[in-house]
């Protein structure tokens, strides 16, 4: 089985064709997961996640990451955190302790800066006018990345910098495991991206793992986690997008989206870009027709 | 079915006695759960919840709270919240949005200063002591408590203080669905409490609740989740506890450790105190001699 990869968005396809060459140079699971991730918080144009972000409420941005190890099940993540120019980095550091591998707002503030990690003002000016003029952005497009290398090992990484005008200190599903990400190398992993709140009380990314447990592959884990949650709640969600990828490679995706788009490695390493069709329920791959008349991230 | 209610720990006991008095006075399920959590966030011997809670490694009490409802899977949740004298309260508050049901830190201050929740300083002259002579304390035992209501509407309701000499920002379990707590009146609910990053890991509030939506109990729900979580993370956790209550008005508990003492209401709405003999594995109700040798909350 080949090297396997799956990210959210059409943000991410430009980092992730990128992977073919990082793995040549024997890159880690975990640094290609980071670097696809750091190359959508780096870039000012993506306005959920990290550099160019839009603010809360009071006009500052706050960020939320995490990232979990599917072999060892450790986990780190952080939230509201203000300038800090990559924060998956500084949850994917958490993973090392037996304790303390969430931390949030002044604690993790505190420890990116004793650890060295880079701080950046987050606000850009296109943000920061977006935000005097009140204009309605529907911000809530998360950088998710699961991975299975060729030993068989999975993790899963996610950054964003939450919903636009959020109250401050709100926390999304991102940095909760079990919500945002959950991953299991003897099972699969799985994310989640859309509006926090309706991903948490579902708990959605542990659903998706536990029918991967029962045996379900990952795009038949995604379908079910995500309508029989909608029917549970009466189809109220109207903003859920899911990942999942499974011990035996296979991907899966889901979403209340009319078009979810997502990036996958395929054999020969090279990204193509996919698109879930929630009108038709399936998955089909993005032709320059679809690139050229989408609009999101 | 009765009137049903299971909380965390003999600190819970005295408070759960006053239960059949707060029915025939037609409280709520949430006045019921919100009243049982309070009293111990009040008192200031109980140091791993509340006011007289320990403190972080800087010297400063930060605390975590959760509560969920299982009719809408509405959820609030607070962490890393400095003087406030009763998290739960503004946890519960907090299920009423549609989104920002999680707030952290400084913004969680800020939401229940403006909403006028009381705030006290939490830091005692007793738990000062112990913080300055570092003394060895393993703190992290957490108020869980789960009801269900005649008309089969179920909540759960979580508030602790976290680990004593926590980094400061550390978010333990308790403020996270999923692994401090689920709750979904069609199936069950449960808690966790013991060392949060190792229930997080596996997530173990909604496994708990899985298992339960499988079908099983309320009682084997809790021992197949925790039983096949210690074997797949190689037995390591040494300190979790684990409550649930089914959709039936099934009670179950499970621990790692040799005693973990819990309370339940019994059919004429009565608090017993019983406990999980994790040598036995079997539940026995405390006896006078048992609560003479107990050294913990």
């Amino acid at each position: 089985m080949g090297y396997k990869l799956i990210s959210t968005w059409k943000m991410s396809y430009r980092k992730m064709s990128e992977v073919k060459e990082m793995l040549k140079r024997k890159y880690s699971l975990q640094e290609i997961i980071e670097a696809v991730i750091m190359a959508v918080e780096d870039n000012p144009d993506f306005q959920s996640v990290g550099y160019g972000g839009l603010p809360n409420s009071e006009g500052i941005v706050e960020l939320d990451a995490g990232y979990m190890d599917g072999d060892s099940l450790a986990f780190g993540a952080i939230s509201g955190v203000r300038n800090i120019k990559n924060p998956i980095l500084v949850a994917s550091s958490l993973i090392k302790g037996k304790t303390n591998n969430y931390l949030t707002a002044r604690g993790a503030e505190k420890y990116a800066k004793e650890k060295g990690f880079k701080s950046r003002r987050m606000l850009t000016e296109k943000a920061r006018e977006k935000y005097q003029n009140r204009v309605k952005e529907n911000s809530h497009d998360t950088i998710c990345v699961i991975g299975r290398d060729l030993n068989g090992s999975m993790a899963v990484g996610v950054s964003t910098s939450g919903l636009f005008m959020k109250h401050p200190g709100r926390v999304g599903d991102s940095p909760i495991i079990g919500s945002g990400y959950y991953c299991d190398s003897q099972i699969g992993g799985a994310a989640a991206t859309g509006i926090g709140e309706d991903i948490m009380r579902g708990c959605l990314s542990a659903a998706i793992v536990n029918y991967m447990r029962q045996g379900l592959n990952a795009q038949k884990a995604c379908q079910e986690a995500l309508f029989s949650y909608l029917k549970r709640v009466n189809n109220e969600p109207k903003a859920i997008s899911l990942i999942a990828l499974d011990k035996d490679g296979n991907y899966g995706a889901c979403s209340t989206l009319p078009d979810f788009p997502f990036v996958i490695l395929d054999e020969n390493n090279q990204a193509r870009l996919m698109v879930y069709r929630g009108q038709e329920k399936r998955i089909i791959e993005a032709d320059e027709n679809w690139i050229n008349s989408y609009q999101g991230d």
